[in-house]
Order: structure tokens, then C-alpha cells, then sequence
């Protein structure tokens, strides 16, 4: 058996997200069936992040383990083979030991929240951010963003559904950048809450919008309580940008 | 009569191109439905560039005259309301005089060519870039590329059904930027022939390869022959970014 790491990229759009699901395809079942058509084996592949419905990757890390004996570019080009016309492809593939993991492995994950701040509707950025047509304070959202920055309790961010054992996460960067139409949150920590993302990209962008202050960002996150929070921003602006690893493998 | 200035951005994929045709929807034709929707007023549309099927546009620029007396947002926003669903947004809108001309007037032209340069295929870049698997070598491009800056005869890079009176045309500028995966070509000049910055792509990908040298493309430039040059590249990659005149508007 070898095992090999996957660094993936997709277009959320068209998927009920990374999980296998009995509603829709998942990213994970389009993968795991090419990578079954390429070499006979059934096998389970186990993510870094289970990125919700219409949630975008650039950079997802998934491990898969094979008694194919072949190489890291055959892998890499048989599941893209396999994988048309999905909009899934295999960017990065790579030999690792028996104790690597996808996800218990990761040290640090990151991800994107695009948002095209005009008057305009989209065009080709349609599914890949989030519109907003009133004008954003993109200063402002990053005052408000700098109290999020650290270890907090974020149970104000975090979706009834969340599994996690604990809501306290150290959040490393919170980033506003602003080039042109677009505002870009990047975020980084060890790891997430479920909607954790898109629950601050919701409230950044009242923030933005003037209609709430940092103070009023600090409050709702010391209260503890999702309904003080803004609301969960769409899937089509969030990216997984990148997981890594410690030593890198 | 108000003349009325458009910035348009759009995606070509569902499109025959700008130009109203009978066998399927045309970009002037939703606009102009949009406008008759809005206005009630039937209109013809005139626009700086004539993009082909599937090209794309963040700066097409266009002129219409409508009898109803409005101001420039309420414009903008009731075209974007009755171009829904249709992937074509009016970004700008400014009130001209009637000597404006958006063809005629116009000074300047800028367009950007991209390839999208790796082994994996495209997810979310389907349809906005041309796939280029094989690696290339963006400054081998550049040095090639330099040969066709300056006024030249281009019959070598001009589409057999090209309409200009003239086979001469004076490149400005033309860039081979390399950023991560994506090489972008951008070209400037006051105005193109048929294909031409498609053919010029088409041919600097070559270069790019290996497989030609920028003799070769100087020879082929001389040669004044359109077998000489390279494959007319995928319109999915090419924009038409900006329209200049002088003065502004």
C-alpha cells in the first residue's frame, strides 16, 4: 500500500459539498470514482476540510491509500482523466508515510471569502463571490476584524450543526483586502467552526456597510450566542485556499 | 435625444458574439431588448469592438440615444435589471455628446489574452482561460512578442473575413505577464484586425513551447501570409479590458 496525498481544486457549484451525501454528488464520491476507474480499487478518501455545499477549493488536501504500484504524476493524471467533465481537478500529488493524515496532520488551514463590492450585477465572477451593491468600508471591516484576531470563544460564530468539541479557536489572521471591486477576508488558523468563515464575512460586511461598529462586533462575540452575530454569508465567495503540514510532506 | 455612454462587461460563452446575428443570442441583442424594456424606446446599439463568439468583455464600450428623459443611474440600473439572467452587466454609464462615437471616437484599445499554464485541467476557470498544459517559457514569449511592438504590415495575424481596409496596424503594447499558473498577454493599440491578438497568442504559445523562435515570428511577420503564422488561439481566453478616448467623457 501507498498512500498519497491530493491536493485538489474545485468549483463548489454543482456539489452538496466534500461529503459523500445520499442528496447529490459530492466532491468525495467524484473522486473516489475516479480514482476507482483508474485502478480497480474501492477506497475512502479522507479530507482536511469538509467544505459545505457550493463552497470553492484551491488548495483542499484529501489522503488516499493505493495497492496500484505506479507514480505521482500517473496518479495525478489518471483521476484527472477520470474526473471529466466535473469541474474537479487534482493540481498536486504526493508520496507520504503511513502517518500522515489529512486532516488530523494539518497544522494550519486558510481560506478566502471574495465579495465584488459595485452597483453592477455579476457577470463572470456569477458563483464565484459574494455581490454586495451598497458601498463597503473596507478600513472599518478590517478595525472589526482585528478584535476576532486571537484565541477566542466564537460560539457567536458557530452554526448550530457545528461538531466540534470546543468553540474557543485561535484565529492566527483575519486580513481585508481591498483591490478595486473586490474585498477579500483571508483567514487563518489551526482550525474551524463550522460556518465559522462565512459567519464573520456576514458580519464584516455590516460592518462595511456602516451599519455596525467594531464595538458592536466585540459584543457579540464576548456574548457568546450565534442570534448576536451577523448572518451566514452565501457559499460562492469561500475558498479553502490551503492546508498545511509540519514538516511539510 | 440623450446620447448615452455604456461600459459593459460580459461573459461570450452563451453568446454568437457582440454583433446581432440570426442563428443565436447575441450580446447587442440583449441589450437592446433590455433597453426597448426599459425605455420602450427601439434602439441600435453601436460598440467600439465587434468581440467574436465566446469573447469576453470588462470594458466594451457602446452608444445609444434615448428619447426619455432619465439621469445615468437610474440607466445603468434598469438595462442590469432587464439583462437578468443574462451574464451582461452595464458597469458605467455617462451622458455624451452627440459627436461621440463609441467606434469612431474611440483612440484606444486594450485587450488581454490568458492562458491558464499547468498539467491539471480547469475547474473554476472553465471557459475564462486557455488551457495550456505543455510548460512555457513567458520570457521566450516576451522576447518574440517585442518583434510585433510598432507599426507592421499584420496579414500574417489577420483572419481571412477581416473587413479593414488595411493590413497595417501599430501595436503600442504588448506585455507577456507571468503570475503563478497564468500567463496573461495585453495588448494595446488604436485599433486591431479580425483575430488578430487571437493569432498573435496562437503564435506566442508557440514560442513558449520551444517550438518556435522569435525569428521564426519575425520571418512570419515579413512574410505577409497568414499560413506563416500560428493557430488562431480559443476565444475562451481573450477580453477585451478598456476602450480609451481622447478627451475622456
Amino acid at each position: 500500500m501507498t498512500r498519497w496525498k491530493l491536493t485538489l481544486e474545485y468549483d463548489g457549484g454543482p456539489f452538496v459539498g466534500w461529503q459523500r451525501q445520499d442528496n447529490g454528488p459530492s466532491v468525495q464520491e467524484a473522486v473516489e470514482k475516479a480514482i476507482r476507474a483508474f485502478s480497480g480499487e474501492t477506497v475512502t478518501l479522507h479530507a482536511a476540510g469538509r467544505t459545505d455545499a457550493g463552497v470553492h477549493a484551491l488548495g483542499q488536501v484529501a489522503h488516499v491509500d493505493l495497492a496500484k504500484s505506479t507514480d505521482a504524476d500517473t496518479v495525478q493524471d489518471a483521476i484527472n482523466f477520470h474526473l471529466k467533465p466535473a469541474p474537479v481537478a487534482v493540481v498536486d500529488v504526493v508520496e507520504v508515510d503511513d502517518e500522515f493524515h489529512a486532516r488530523f496532520s494539518a497544522t494550519h488551514r486558510a481560506y478566502r471569502y471574495r465579495i465584488l463590492n459595485r452597483r453592477a450585477p455579476l457577470t463572470l465572477l456569477a458563483g464565484r463571490v459574494w455581490h454586495v451593491a451598497a458601498p463597503l468600508d473596507a478600513a472599518a471591516m478590517q478595525d472589526a476584524a482585528d478584535a476576532l484576531i486571537g484565541n477566542h470563544d466564537f460560539t457567536s460564530f458557530r452554526a448550530a450543526a457545528c461538531q466540534a468539541k470546543s468553540p474557543v479557536k485561535t484565529l492566527d489572521a483575519l486580513r481585508v483586502d481591498h483591490n478595486g471591486e473586490e474585498i477579500a477576508i483571508t483567514v487563518e488558523a489551526r482550525s474551524f467552526l463550522h460556518h465559522q468563515v462565512r459567519n464573520i464575512a456576514g458580519t464584516l460586511k455590516l460592518v462595511g456597510e456602516g451599519k455596525w461598529t467594531r464595538a458592536g462586533v466585540e459584543a457579540a462575540l464576548a456574548a457568546r450566542d450565534r442570534s448576536r452575530a451577523g448572518p451566514t454569508a452565501p457559499a460562492d465567495g469561500l475558498y479553502l485556499m490551503r492546508v498545511t503540514y509540519d514538516p511539510s510532506p
